[in-house]
């Protein structure tokens, strides 16, 4: 009986916290991971790019790596090109969403939960989703300012970089629970929706209320996948003015319509109007 | 006599800040805007990879668009891609780094200036190359918080969100002071390097110590341009274990390796060792 090999993936290398907890867990195994960081971040990409994306990355570790059990180490490719991606290879697909809310279901006795995640994770409302076939009711929150806090190494609470974090989860945390309040939850557990959050583990542990557990989504996906491997083994194996009416402005992007004429206009200080997507074939 | 066609290409939407200067002086001209937001953002990859997607971006606005004037309003692209870009059209092309040299001479009496930018535009060097042609000391910090706080809204500094951003900027003003101190540099100039900075203006002003002039590129570039585009008219138109000896583990990523190398295992809590280059096709 030999351990098949694994394919992680992710967009970046936050999911080499998931990769660190499977090889807690399967110290003997052979894991392949793989980084689409050319097409970083997916968390600010449209469902039809990131699938696009994740099948060929999923392609990538299956047919010329020989990964014969893939866990896509990604919230939002989880949340957005599961499908695609089961689609696109023959061997069993996991992300980290169904585990999460499997997990969060284990640790609440409300049956309310907190997620915080990147902006597309939440758009794509999977963790709600998940969480309702669970029988759980979920309040998500994308906190965008995380993942470059963490990427910036600012983690330590006891210096100053590491309180500019503290205080931003603060704000968001704040924000998070006065909506659950006023939404009438009594949320006993906050999942980390994104996998670069467990190295923020220690200060949102610190920062959430008394009576809210913390559950780790990478952790969760990491057992989900030992449990479905061993298993298979033992199976024998604001408005805005218009641009000045003289000006004529066309404006293209090749994804994120929608973010750049929400966003763009912020930056131009008028308008953007209708933003044209175009297709450079990348 | 006909106003040209006048292409601005960015990496994302910040470029719409030189672009909103641009129609500040010419609001009479055609403008034809790209933000490459598939691919965002720039500032984390290669310079190969920004070169074949600038001179791609370039090319969409010249041969389909019909540019005849080309503004790089991304400081990543212009400080690595400049090259790319003219050889990959037969218009006239202008970046943002050396109309800001270029402002950064005229404001400064001691010859000393501050740059702050993106990760890729500071090690690129390009400000200090093109104020080094000008006769100039240049000391550059990068400061990768400073987008993601702009993209979300936080530049509001009479509001907790606010103070973050504010806080931020004092801790990233400091270490450049400090350093720029320990150099003997005596400087008179912050150059802001990225075009999501002019946002930050207020801030930035209030944060920097007496006597130092905040000078825009995005605002230098608009200058240049005019003036290149109203000469042609004119003229007629951190130490880690490595993993544990049983597991195999081979890590790879479409781009940026080095920083997936160097960031990737604190992620891992083991050295990810050599990372492999894949090319997806993307």
């Amino acid at each position: 009986m030999t351990t098949p090999t694994i394919g992680v993936f992710d967009s970046g290398f936050g999911g080499l916290t998931v990769l660190r907890a499977l090889i807690g867990r399967m110290p003997q195994a052979r894991f392949a991971f793989l980084g689409d960081t050319a097409r970083l971040p997916y968390g600010s990409k449209s469902r039809r790019t990131i699938a696009k994306y994740a099948a060929e990355s999923a392609q990538f570790l299956v047919q010329e790596q020989g990964a014969e059990f893939l866990v896509i180490a990604c919230n939002t490719a989880s949340a957005l090109a599961l499908d695609a991606i089961q689609e696109a290879v023959s061997v069993p697909v996991l992300g980290v969403i169904e585990p999460g809310a499997s997990a969060a279901r284990l640790a609440s006795r409300t049956g309310d939960v907190l997620v915080i995640a990147t902006d597309a994770t939440v758009q794509s409302h999977a963790y709600t989703v998940a969480c309702r076939a669970q029988g759980l009711r979920a309040l998500e929150k994308a906190c965008p300012l995380l993942v470059p806090l963490v990427e910036e190494g600012w983690i330590d609470a006891s210096i100053p970089t590491g309180k500019v974090t503290a205080e931003v989860i603060r704000i968001y945390l704040a924000e998070l629970t006065a909506d659950a309040a006023a939404m009438g939850l009594n949320p006993d557990v906050l999942v980390l929706g994104c996998t670069h959050y467990p190295l923020l583990r220690p200060m949102l542990e610190a920062a959430v209320p008394p009576g809210i557990r913390v559950i780790d989504s990478a952790q969760a996906a990491a057992d989900a996948a030992v449990h479905s491997i061993n298993g298979r083994l033992t199976r024998s194996s604001e408005e805005l003015p218009e641009v000045p009416p003289n000006t004529q402005l066309r404006c293209f992007a090749t994804d994120s319509v929608e973010k750049f004429e929400r966003l763009g206009s912020r930056f131009l200080g008028y308008s953007v109007g209708k933003v044209q997507l175009v297709d450079l074939g990348g």
